[in-house]
């Protein structure tokens, strides 16, 4: 998948995922009434109103962009409807060529990993197969060691899917944690790093790149572009760019020599862009997320060094 | 919240909470055949499966055990009808007068953060509120800081939800990140200890217990005292009893001086029990998790000093 998602991105000449992050207020008007419409107040039209905006919006990307990245709490903050909309948006934006990353964010141990394992390993009932969640990539939480990405790994191994790991945060409080000085003179979030490293040793495809790849924000120039030469072989996720402040100038070091090494999520500044164009009206707002995500594209390529 | 489970715990003399975590194989095989036989080999089959196995248990522990702990990972991997048993089985158990934690482990942002949230707190969608999870309590991972904290204890702070934070962990690999020393002498599970603690200040209940709660593994016999000590005001989910490794023993010195300050957890040597006796067959595994679970009882609180 590491080298799928790769050949995607240098197909596209496009390193960026656009997160599917629907919130309540981001559904136009119209979309959000004739759901109302067809199934009340209820939980349900939440759930179709969502579907609907992503479908749009997977139809005016999924020939510019890459990969998308739906958030899970966005939907599962619905209920089981919501859950249904996450899982109908994955099948469709696989159904058009697009990589997709389940940004869930689990870690657990031994028997429940191996149970969340089942993202992207699907599960076996009386020897018939199932894969009810379908995502190519998801993300892990590192702080269980791992006993959390053991299991994960095996099916990075056997089936060829993704990970990537939460290295560094784009948010503040992330330096609460992931900042803190060790006793052997790395940053935390430098030892999570080398753990991520260690645990992709094996997994590397053709690009040079690790199938269990990292988190980190775009928002630290700095620790990105250190992280870069100290993972060589680690493929890096990074959120923080648009909505949470950064911009292509900030990260083009955090992509290797040859231009690859990233994929770069903006969510809010594209699915919700149509919000702050003055060009676009809210039946407009797929046309207003495909600019966004062009002038995502070029702002990041641009500066790439 | 808090204060409501400190009094289920005081009401029974049990401060232990049964882990609801069934795997395909725990399922007595009668309950398979019927489900199979009504809905084929379906993820609908293992939901019916799950629930009805957990149904028979929760009949057979709600007057003795004070709370059930769903493992969300374990219903997760059979999608959309493996959550939906979750669902149904945290509605039974509160229906019965349990406490239910959720073991859900999330831990994100901001807008994402507040999202997830809503397992606690609810939804409103257009001025109709929806409570899709329901459960009491959840286990949250600090990776992230405060970010990702914040909008949970919002709702603990408004509407008496709790929150259990990763702090130590039971598995042998948590000792990759939590047990690092750093540079201000402290290891990085008592930082995080420390800042559940800050977290926690102001909603501290009428027991001297916050609502902010903390996961600390029954596997360290000394680090488990050390951060009863630390932490005099927070309350402590303790995994790891029975099929981890830890007995009564081990953990008598996680209580406080009033015998309260903990509940203890165990799940395959409660619900699957039946596997392991002589004189329970299968069609007895309420049973036989009846009296495991009183025998935990007694080894724990005869433990407490």
């Amino acid at each position: 998948m590491i080298d799928l998602l790769i050949g995607k991105i240098d197909k596209l000449n496009n390193p960026t995922v656009v997160g599917l992050d629907p919130q309540y207020e981001m559904i136009p008007r119209y979309i959000r009434e004739k759901q109302l419409e067809r199934h009340g107040k209820t939980l349900k039209a939440v759930g179709e109103m969502f579907y609907e905006f992503n479908r749009s919006l997977i139809d005016a990307l999924c020939d510019i962009v890459p990969a998308v990245k739906p958030q899970i709490a966005m939907y599962e903050r619905y209920g089981l409807d919501g859950i249904e909309a996450y899982l109908k948006t994955i099948a469709y934006a696989r159904e058009k060529g697009m990589f997709v990353i389940g940004d869930i964010k689990r870690g657990d141990i031994a028997s429940t990993a191996a149970a969340y394992a089942g993202h992207i390993g699907g599960v076996d009932v009386e020897g018939v197969h199932f894969d009810p969640w379908k995502e190519d990539a998801v993300t892990i939480n590192p702080y269980l060691g791992y006993d959390g990405i053991k299991p994960f790994r095996e099916i990075c191994e056997k089936q060829g899917k993704m990970l990537f790991i939460l290295v560094k945060t784009s948010n503040p409080s992330s330096s609460e944690l992931q900042d803190v000085m060790t006793d052997d003179g790395r940053i935390l979030y430098e030892r999570t790093g080398d753990l991520v490293a260690d645990w992709g040793e094996g997994l590397v495809g053709k690009y040079g790149y690790s199938r269990i790849g990292a988190v980190v924000g775009a928002t630290n120039k700095a620790q990105g572009e250190a992280l870069r030469h100290r993972l060589p072989h680690t493929f890096f996720l990074v959120p923080g760019y648009g909505a949470q402040g950064a911009s292509g100038r900030d990260i083009g070091g955090f992509f290797d020599t040859d231009g690859r090494g990233c994929i770069v999520n903006s969510s809010r500044g594209i699915i919700a862009a149509y919000k702050k164009s003055d060009r676009f009206g809210e039946a407009d707002f797929a046309s207003a997320a495909r600019e966004a995500a062009l002038s995502m594209k070029k702002d990041i390529t641009e500066n790439i060094f």
